[in-house]
């Protein structure tokens, strides 16, 4: 391993908030309110922070509005946390000129979501060339996405194998069911692992995964920090324990009304949800009703 | 029925070339040979053209490069010809946005995919819902397109019956396998069915589509317009035999290639087709030898 | 062609209802109101019977309910019925063995649905080595059975191109969306397909199919002939039509309900439908009631 | 929990093999060498024996051969052997009366797959009522069966939340991708998990899983022992380097050849493995040998 892949390493270790994005009522994005979730995220032990991303509804922004939202979170992070932009796009070329529209934002990382508008085409070498030409062109290190629930393609062993000694990629974010502990095995040293979701974050990191993605961390920072913790210590029975409960929150919340649900959590915590972006649709008041009856019942909220 | 809607008829009714985007080897968009293409099927019969659709290869674009593309259509298209964009995106705002653009640009008319990022959230309130509010701030009328094979959404009859009547949705290229006839069935009057594929072209016609989309008339526009002949004057015999010619085609162009071997096939016959843009790949040397003889075996080129 | 396959045209050539299982609150099979429903369609235009497929909850039963089921069709289907019964199982051998069931019973074909418990093994080969072997070993000649809905599994047309030229293979009923023009189109002569939907059956016989194995015929026999009369005839408008009406029906009966459907709206207008089989669950008062009002809408039933 | 509950604990405690059927080359079952394969594992250590599971190909066998092979099971196995046989049909009645004929054959737990030929109507409520239903009226306990990969059906947590509580139904094999530690936090206590894949069996042992039924367990019965005592013992770091180990075998074997790699590997170390029954295809010359290479590499067979 070179010295180059062994530094991503601190960078990874950790919990990220995968960035959830403002908008109004009428879908404008608001970014002193993004400038507000992250002056109030700068607190906690939070590794970093994911731009751009699924929770950040990312393919339902314009280009522009994507740099404007990214400067925003580089200019407000507190100097110690890693930011990562997802930069990925149907197609190789325009990937690298997201690539370097982020790097020029200031991200630290690119992250890389699968192309699958033709995902019956994308086949292992497919994938390889697209990955490895992104990450050559790229002037900032890139991070693989896989998530079949979002595009329909599982990332194939096979990929992992042959794109993991690459200098300029520096691991995966994996919201996949089942296939972390298969990643990890085919994986080249200094090819960094994160878990894409608290339900498999515990469990992932006993296993070898440094970090995790969790959408979660966007509303109870402390409690996703705590379960790492865990992971590190190989504490099993408060591990186990932590985990079962974030991923009693996460059938309530993510598992059962995806970003809407992670932004009514937020407003119920102090920070700023909002609406999602038509034709993502918002909670209902109803649905609101429930899910705090919910929090509440999980002693993270309280009642009234 | 509106007189605003019975004009789409006259404008809808026969056969588009849903056109390929030219690339060079590096893949940079060759507009001389976009203007090259379209100054060709100028001659034909074709309805018109629909430019940033799947064929396309639209969601590999970047946003400047799609305006460029549809303007070099547009300068070069013969006023007969009626032109499509792709218009859609995966919110509402960045769709209406892209209406905008392509009105600009001189499109008549401004295609949706139904957006699928979050597919499983699509339900049919939230896309009657988007579909409405593109429509009612678009400059120019729209049309829908449903493409369960790409988005692993299929357009329920139920979202046709609530969108079909409006005034600025003229109507649907539907791409989906045997779902085209329960379109036509839930339709209001004044809403417009174009086959997205000659497999169903002319039982289609015969049942009551108006016209079809055909990624072999980029190719072949001459057969595909006589194949709309047929079924215009319900001529069954010719056109059951043509419809099987044409199937027969799709089956080793499409149906196997994709938009690799469409755009093969263009070369073959004097149009530019080039390399399609990565991650998609084109078609290898021997891919290419084996269709060149199977389109020779089709009495569609000549042998050597 | 043979002179064995061409008889199969005029055995196959027309409507056939594929026949729902009787059974009691306690999911006993009711013989004599199988007799019933036989004795009533024989009384019709009807083609024949198919027995024990999916319709009649085949994989449901035990295989000495599946023989006692067919022996009381045979004994009371009027003798110029054609009778087919599901013979298609996970396994050649235990295939082989019902088809010598089916034979001894006095079933005229085989019905063999592509094995599917181990979908992802299924190649091409494996299925054509399988419908080959039954159909060498089997009594009584055999017909496909496409139905990717249940099956998960899409008959290639390389498979029909194989296996259509097989003296003991008559042809296919294909349940599938948007395929049985490919499949005519690549059949040998003398293989015949028969739609297993109204939805497409009148486009289906325009394009070559010979009949149909249609839901709606257990309850609406004769309007099911008449399109059939409609297609031979080549009668577009009126067909288009008749068309359209039993897809509205299909939409209402099996599109929303399935076999329970089905079983309701027989008990609607005369023919014992009763309960389906658990875990298969039936309408429950308020289905039937909307059933009801629908069908009486579209004209087939009287309103109180 | 009830004292019945609880006494499942110590009888599901360990691994079992889901045990392969034996075949010649014309499809026939071997008893005999069914008998050889349990006399021989009757040395290891393994918990018990699943019968005429996945693995043991059982939608492919008749009735009368799924009671012969089951009863020579019953009559070989050492009597310290759990022995669990799947009883899991597409009705409710028809898996009764499997649950009926497996209790006199002499098998300690029926195993119920959920049925699935009308998988688009198994609602949670319906499964519920089948669950319970066969339960009630089984002589011996159930064990439920969760197989998305061949069922196309995830069981949900609602239903494990409902019937994990009844005194009949004493768990799940789960071999689902991802879903283990879900099925965990929703049973009610006295529902003991299985994992139905080595792949995530240590982690599934960690969070509370208590054994698992490992096709791997047909050919190496010590290596996943060692693995359950690891898992029992807390030892994370032996365990996951064993747990690696065994994913790496499973991805040569089950992973990617399914029922016809275990049934070769079997023969490679001195089981009967032999051919799977049409149209499963067995492995090619090729396969074996790259097979046999493969696990010659990896330290489990000696090489020549």
């Amino acid at each position: 391993m070179t010295r180059e892949k062994s530094a991503h390493r601190e960078k990874l270790s950790g919990v990220f908030a995968p960035m959830t994005t403002p908008f109004d009522d009428q879908g404008k994005i608001l970014l002193d309110k993004m400038a507000l979730n992250v002056q109030k995220l700068n607190g906690s032990r939070l590794r970093g922070y994911l731009v751009l991303g699924t929770n950040g509804e990312f393919r339902s922004l314009s280009t522009p509005e994507s740099i404007d939202l990214l400067r925003t979170v580089v200019k407000t992070a507190s100097p110690d946390k890693v930011i990562m932009a997802g930069t990925g796009s149907e197609s190789t070329s325009v990937s690298i000129e997201l690539c370097h529209q982020a790097a020029e934002a200031g991200a630290h990382y690119g992250s890389l979501i699968t192309p699958f508008f033709f995902a019956k085409k994308m086949s292992d070498s497919a994938l390889i060339n697209h990955f490895i030409q992104v990450a050559e062109r790229s002037p900032i290190p890139v991070l693989l996405y896989n998530n079949p629930g979002v595009t329909g393609i599982t990332m194939s062993t096979t990929v992992i194998k042959e794109v993991s000694s690459h200098p300029k990629i520096a691991g995966m974010k994996d919201s996949s069911p089942g296939n972390l502990s298969a990643y990890i095995l085919n994986a080249q040293p200094g090819f960094y692992l994160l878990a894409g979701s608290a339900n498999f974050f515990f469990t992932g990191l006993l296993m070898g995964a440094i970090g995790g993605v969790l959408s979660l961390a966007n509303a109870f920072p402390e409690r996703c920090c705590r379960l790492y913790d865990f992971g590190v210590a190989r504490n099993l029975e408060e591990g186990r324990e932590l985990q079962f409960h974030l991923m009693k929150i996460n059938q309530m919340v993510s598992g059962k009304y995806g970003v809407a649900g992670v932004k009514a959590t937020m407003d119920f915590v102090g920070f700023y949800g909002g609406p999602t972006r038509s034709p993502l649709t918002s909670l209902t008041v109803d649905e609101k009703k429930k899910l705090r009856e919910g929090l509440v019942g999980a002693g993270l909220l309280k009642g009234q």
